[in-house]
């Protein structure tokens, strides 16, 4: 009997004639999340939250490291403490969910849903601050965000609700919170190299792009296949802004009392959105084998007459790599070879293993890498070692990859000619100077929708402005954004 | 200079005179939660937070043998979907928190805050269950929930929001069901042991304290030392009611259509509640060595002229045993041993070793148990299987302890007047007859506020109904509750 299922089994667009339909099959069909019956909300299925996992396996690790708490506040933000910081509340009130009811009765004050939690946390870190040494205080969260969108929504990358990470630290000294910013931005790119294997580029929002409440933003901006940037994880340098509006105040060493300086950053479930689009082909997801929950799966191709012999060979080849693989046979006698061949390149799981009565002979296997889906016989005493180095090589191919679309993509231009035709004709990002401006940025988002998605740093400030032609203050990267 | 926290520093009232200040007192003090400017809302600090991670991930690992896998379902959940099983909405909707705005537009529809899963679940199992091969499915979600409580709330045991895992799923037959929800249930309860150590009694719920929509509720209950009754864990056997509500079918073996068989089951931050009533004395909090984030804190205490050398040694010594404990060294400098000794015991970690010049010198360590106050001088080489022997009995012994405790302070009997005096004199909790009627069950909530907290499993049944006299049905644990 076949399953029903093969029906949606493959893409069935590809992802450089329709992009936009591939990647809802990709997200879909590799049963990483799917539409919910509330609009604009997600369901993150197994797979898709597996990576998640692996995701906050890493950043936990790496908050560790540095000294970083986990903790958790509350959903709901009373209205009055959410509008304390007034630039940060006219950032975000405009796509804040209101609970009005609690059971049957109206509630007396109106309670936003999070967007975001610097204005519940620092109400409360000026509880938790007196001295010095309570500095640096270093706190983060997992937790569910809502914003009420009003544009169209999209899996992983615009979604009503989503999951993230923010970390929220209050230091003595601007030097310092300004090292946590640049600390915590240099762990979120090498996490996009290390875990996701996505080349990004490091810099700083311009000021109609930062953070809303924030003295600056960083970012690391990733360049997705259709040259739309991705914003993977941001940084934020918020001075004495919230200090000010939520009194956070501390007795320093010299008996004087001082706000303290806050940093906030984040990533989101969105990184998987990017997984999808920088990685997967037209037969599915290709997962870098660092984020995998699953790194190789084996399957084994039986008759009738030797299901058993093979289904023991397959064991023994797993109990060979189960300890430098998470490694899986596949043993569901009521879909062939073929269709379980599909499934696994479909979620995208780095390597295959075949194995049959003939390889079972021959003490051999047949190893299939998904990232460049070639196919190699190999003898079972060298299997471990191929498997360890493969997956070593296609984390790093795959980032390769990446880095070079990246750099084949960004075109340096003075011309605005050029930059228009190089943005509508979707061929990449521009790195062009700007004046600093706003008339002249506006004029781009307006005849191209591109906006300025980071100053990138360290990077020679470009002569003229692209658009008025008068003196660069900036060298900005234009594209359009997700 | 002596740090102003000082004087938050123990606890100032005694467990046993008022137990209830004495809980909020350790659970704010020892750095657990704290409420927030949200009213019934907590805030979950990192000491807390980090216990909260232990059951995560012991339960996590349980979840894997068990083939769950973990998921995330919306946030919100339109009225609609709510109300389609009748039992449960009315069970549920009192205390349901309503969205009914984003930004400045009222919304078409208002929606819930999950109080529970269930529904947004069911609506989506019915698409994903076509054929017996998608059978069983099982699914866990780590989420936030909230619950619009009219009672007065209390940290962790009542809050509107709190911190659950709830599991959902679904099988072929009513039997495997029905195993399913017996498997869980044995989970908790081990769990209960083996991570808490707290003993529970596992039992059924009588009719009127079962889940809304559920054909029966199994739990487990633990006895907090006020005499009062915890569920800490309850696996439900949903039957179909949802599968019929929600047209969840399968095409089975036999060709034909059938509706799936249900269960759901869950533990919460509540647990971090239990913990500390059960465990803590008048020192503050006594944590379990399985589920304490720190195991063994190390004092050194030293004089200007010596500080180097000791804390060299308390070096030394955390190298001996970091492999099998998990130790950190205090060496904080602007309080004294003293102060460090009351606030290691008040965040109750397991294990204190005090150094100072003189042990250096006598190659030995001072080893305090906090659990029995304990002290004993131990030889440096026999330092690590001290430890080791160390963290089993502490863990054995509370377990014991609430296991005596347990069996202590269950009272049976068959005279009304003598549950009466039980119950009202805070004695313990009750266990004899019912005979199933409603009136009865009324009659002693009514006069004692106690409810029947559960119908233990394996109990044989008593003669008499206590309360009427009549033919008992059940034995029956009564008990005011939480």
């Amino acid at each position: 009997m076949v399953d029903k299922r093969k029906k949606d089994l493959g893409v069935a667009v590809k992802k450089n004639e329709n992009f936009s339909e591939w990647y809802v099959q990709v997200v879909t069909r590799a049963g990483l999340a799917e539409h919910s019956p509330v609009k604009g909300c997600m369901i993150i299925k197994p797979w898709g939250y597996a990576i998640w996992e692996k995701i906050q396996q890493y950043l936990n690790n790496k908050f560790k490291e540095l000294g970083i708490e986990n903790s958790y506040f509350p959903l709901l933000i009373p209205k009055s403490i959410l509008a304390k910081e007034e630039e940060h509340v006219e950032g975000f009130v405009p796509e804040v969910a209101w609970v009005t009811k609690g059971g049957d009765k109206e509630l007396e004050e109106p309670l936003a849903i999070r967007p975001t939690s610097e204005t519940i946390m620092y109400a409360t870190f000026s509880k938790w601050i007196r001295s010095h040494r309570d500095l640096p205080l270093k706190i983060n969260q997992w937790a569910n965000i809502v914003r009420w969108e009003t544009k169209s929504t999209k899996l992983f990358l615009r979604t009503r609700e989503f999951l993230w990470q923010e970390g929220h630290t209050a230091h003595a000294t601007k030097e310092e919170a300004e090292e946590m910013v640049k600390e915590m931005l240099n762990v979120y790119e090498i996490m996009a190299k290390e875990l996701l294997a996505i080349a990004t580029i490091k810099g700083k929002k311009t000021e109609s792009e930062k953070f809303a409440g924030a003295d600056y933003t960083t970012t690391i901006e990733g360049l997705m296949p259709d040259a739309k940037a991705l914003q993977m994880g941001t940084s934020h340098l918020l001075g004495q802004n919230f200090a000010k509006a939520y009194d956070i105040k501390f007795l320093g060493e010299d008996e004087k009392e001082h706000y303290v300086w806050q940093t906030s950053w984040g990533v989101s479930t969105r990184l998987i959105g990017a997984l999808v689009m920088v990685h997967g082909d037209n037969y599915g997801l290709v997962l870098p084998p660092a984020v995998a929950p699953l790194q190789v799966i084996i399957v084994p191709i039986w008759f009738k007459d030797n299901k058993k012999e093979v289904l023991n060979y397959a064991k023994t080849i797993k109990k060979k790599i189960e300890k430098i693989s998470k490694v899986k046979i596949d043993e569901r006698d009521y879909v062939t070879p073929g269709f379980k061949f599909n499934e696994w390149e479909l979620k995208g799981v780095p390597i295959r293993i075949e194995i049959g009565m003939r390889e079972k002979e021959e003490k051999k296997a047949v190893v299939f890498r998904r990232d460049t889906r070639e196919k190699e016989t190999i003898n079972i005493e060298e299997l471990p070692s191929k498997i360890e180095s493969l997956l070593k090589e296609i984390q790093e191919n795959l980032y390769e990859k990446s880095k070079n679309y990246l750099n084949n993509h960004i075109f340096e231009t003075n011309s605005y000619d050029e930059l228009k035709e190089i943005i509508l004709e979707k061929k990449g990002a521009v790195k062009a100077g700007w004046c600093g401006k706003e008339e002249c940025e506006e004029r781009i988002k307006d005849e191209t929708t591109a906006t300025p998605r980071c100053i990138p740093f360290n990077e020679k400030v470009k002569e003229k402005c692209v658009v008025c032609g008068k003196k660069a203050k900036y060298t900005v990267i234009f594209a359009k954004a997700y």
